[in-house]
């Protein structure tokens, strides 16, 4: 879930392509957090290397928390690959899909590190096959 | 080129990942506002379908703008893919890539149009070929 | 109470003044939803005027929301004023206080309107006295 | 000056409140620069502790940046307060008006500490006299 604003709608009365990522990143807190929590080893940062995101249906802002389903579709030696949809909670509507490649970095070199152990164990319980489905974008 | 504004850098003294979003807007401008100035027709909106980021080297904030080479990398049926490339002035260091499809939409429909004829002329100025190299992010 | 957002916070590690004016308009959303739902006549529009805000004690993201006290302060002829607290549940910890100057104007002249007598009904249930206590800034 | 974003607009079609704080941020990044350049002391800190800002007329984005006017209005014994105003480059419209607070402060304390004297001095060649024009906002 992620609380929406209503600046986060642009002029033309949807919410802005931009804000998407934050909607994405409100719905990472949780996942990253457990890791965190489980004990993050110091001088590892996990950072964004690469988003792709499909705008399928504008949204509206509303005043309830937009559902954003999430999990994880690859876990790589030193990356991960969380998956996201932006949908209505009963899933009626699809707003959006995305990925974003998270890195691990040794800190402050920025070089990317092996994830550690206790990283991928916890990385596995949100692991799911990837979508087989393309996204249906309305252009061609 | 695109402003900086000093708030587009996160906690972690960085540029945050969403606001690269605003700088690639910024350095569409010139090209929407080309097509737009050519005449666009009643009823055709331009709307940004799909994301494709990679963040290569962390950007920090710094008064002058900073370079976001712009170019056309595809014209289809109803829509089109803009590439960009955030860089020093010198090309000496890429801070990240980018894809945009933009699609043409019908108004109020949504639904996608074929570009006009004008539109792709003037994209056409603008093309050029996609680039081999893989971006070489951080992670594996 | 108002969703915190990581992106929220700017390079010094504490929310970016800026977005404490997220926050305050996520709480006026109870407000005005309440203006709205009773019934907004045709061409009245509700907009910011004037804001006054202090910065007290710098906040840091958390990933729960939170908490926003808002109150009428004022109702004017043509406008009114809410005041917000940015505060921990318990009080203990006053991280901002603010005002909100809010005329209500015809659409789209944008001339101030007196505010319609249901509006002023919905505002009284708001009211609050001012608070005495200056905000006491770091600065003098 | 300020560089606009397109997507500084909101759902109303106009530059949001709270947008305004980052093109006043813009303005002072020249002041702020030139108060580093000069020698910013080991753990001084310089904090907004208040914002008042009074919106006038709705500013629509465009390309070229918008003017800002900026000068000092106070010199305290640990705070400056800064004014701006947002407006045509002929000075034909003013859509805002802006006094900021700022703050001296001793890092990591977060204590008011005296403005150093070469600040002082600095400050003193943006004085200006407060404007006795009360902003003539639209409500009453």
């Amino acid at each position: 879930m992620a609380a929406m604003r209503w600046s986060d709608m642009d002029a033309l009365g949807h919410v802005h392509n931009g804000r998407f990522l934050e909607y994405f990143e409100a719905a990472r807190a949780d996942l990253v957090n457990e890791l965190v929590d489980i004990g993050r080893p110091d001088g590892l940062g996990l950072l964004v290397a690469r988003h792709e995101v499909d705008y399928l249906v504008p949204l509206v802002y509303r005043r309830a928390p937009i559902a954003v389903d999430l999990w994880v579709e690859r876990i790589g030696r030193t990356s991960f690959t969380v998956g996201y949809e932006v949908v209505e909670d009963d899933r009626s509507v699809i707003y959006g899909r995305a990925l974003t490649v998270i890195v691990a970095v040794g800190l402050p070199s920025g070089r990317a590190e092996p994830l550690p152990d206790f990283v991928r164990e916890a990385l596995n319980g949100y692991l799911r096959e990837p979508t087989d489905a393309e996204p249906a974008g309305p252009g061609s």
